[in-house]
């Protein structure tokens, strides 16, 4: 890391344990360059994954997948590479939006998942073990109905399906996404809830979903339809509202405003809303401490009190 | 934590996922009440293992130890839950000072591997998979010799040899007990060049092993018989002089003094001797950003240069 100062620190370890004074490095992980650049690090490196499964599953409810998710982590531990929960209206709209892709299954269920499974050994068999969970799972009333990829490339299509949710939803309008987190088991409720709230208050929205359901991590996207968005007058208060009032649901059920995207410009008004003031005044404390002249990208992630 | 200041800060969170400020927790971890007193934690729960394998293993060198840990690392993943190394000397000593133990192997061979796996399922099998896994790496060479725990008695009884280590060792001589990290694969260079230093600065002294092999974790200890250690003149020197020297070996293999046992008051002079002056400036800095009139645990891991 280079630091504001000039100085530079080397934390390059290769090191599994080392209780050798305050971790230093994860200060410096998500902090977006305002205490320092990272100019280096060191990686773990797995064995690759030869052997690949993959699942296109319908279920019917988000606990359900939840369910879903905890009998598949029971069974297969790190096996499990991908836990993808999409809404019935996400998939949807990328079904019409992107010629290229069709419907892995024929219902139009509320919830699916992209599943997959992965392994470092070629004769892992994970093909004929995923058709025997996906069963044991629909003979419990958990799955509704799955499609297995037979080969690559329609591994690659369920890929596909995912991968295109960006562009397709730019494509077809304007959203508000939101980068949730919250724990596991509250997704369900927090989805609810969300939803509540959208009904209420952006009644001509559509919501989108896309989870990284292992993480808690919820891609929750309040949508307009480009024609109705532009007839918004003052969008970026809508854009803010709408901010406010899904990050007071996520806090509600004990989550983050940020879950992987980071705080950047955009949210660092929320920083202020959500972190007691115990907390802002611990992170002030560490950017002063290491950039006392506020050298390092400033105005991001963090505001400073006038008084500072 | 309740902080210097006397606030307090609820860190609480059961997220997956947080990327909003910088990475607050880790610097409480390890910090050893000099940031303040944590008061509460949150904690993973992981399924209840029932099945359960152990063996006693015996290796001719530490780079066999190593490559059997990385065929039962890929083999079995995180179903691998211990992989402690021990050298004869260690194991010798054990089964001498302890009535109750009996050598696994009929051999005196020069290295012992404790190894154990576990599962959440009851059906999986783990008896006949380190059988298996043992037969297939004695016929290449890499496995001199093991005996595989029969019952819940056995497996006790392998792990009374380990755990029984300290209190022999204790009752036998005084040990220096030094908690060197380095890379894995960087362990076995790291013994030997250790081992060298100490025949050459400590010839009377003992070297006794006992390593966390996966985490390249070194419990090596400088051991002399009472007796022996009772006619040094000046112990508290030559305590002093097998830390820095054999510490100096593991900065030489880019390794830590202090792996996971911290550095408390005992360690402190080796933080200001190992770390460079940038990294103690940022450890200091870290410091007075919550504890400027260095009221938490005053003394312990870091010296406040007196010019602060």
């Amino acid at each position: 890391v280079v630091l504001p100062n000039g100085d530079i620190w080397d934390g390059m370890r290769s090191l599994r344990k080392d209780n050798s004074g305050y971790d230093l490095k994860h200060l410096f992980v998500g902090a977006e360059g305002t205490l320092g650049i990272v100019t280096g690090a060191v990686l773990k490196l797995f064995p690759r994954l030869v052997d690949t499964a993959m699942a296109w599953v319908a279920v019917h409810s988000v606990p359900s997948a939840l369910a879903l998710l905890a009998q598949a982590q029971a069974r297969f531990d790190t096996r499990l590479t991908a836990f993808e929960l999409l809404s019935w209206s996400q998939v949807e709209l990328v079904l019409n939006g992107q010629s290229d892709t069709v419907n892995p299954l024929s219902g139009e269920y509320p919830w699916h998942l992209l599943i997959e499974l992965s392994d470092p050994r070629a004769d892992a068999g994970l093909s004929d073990l995923i058709v025997e969970f996906l069963s044991h799972m629909s003979e419990q009333g958990i799955v509704e109905d799955a499609a297995i990829a037979q080969n690559q490339r329609q591994c690659d299509a369920f890929w596909h399906i995912r991968h295109a949710v960006s562009d397709v939803n730019k494509a077809h309008g304007t959203g508000v996404t939101l980068d949730i987190s919250v724990p596991i088991t509250a997704v369900p409720r927090f989805i609810e809830d969300a939803d509540d709230v959208v009904k209420e208050h952006f009644p001509r929205a559509q919501v989108l979903v896309v989870s990284h359901l292992g993480d808690g991590n919820v891609h929750y996207v309040v949508h307009y339809a480009q024609a109705l968005w532009d007839t918004i007058r003052a969008p970026d208060e809508i854009r803010q509202q709408i901010f406010d009032r899904i990050h007071d649901v996520a806090a509600n059920h004990s989550g983050s405003f940020s879950a992987e995207l980071g705080i950047g410009v955009k949210l660092v008004g929320e920083v202020a809303r959500y972190k007691s003031q115990v907390e802002l005044d611990m992170l002030r404390a560490v950017k002063n401490a290491f950039d006392p002249e506020g050298r390092m990208n400033p105005g991001k992630l963090l505001t400073m009190a006038p008084s500072e």
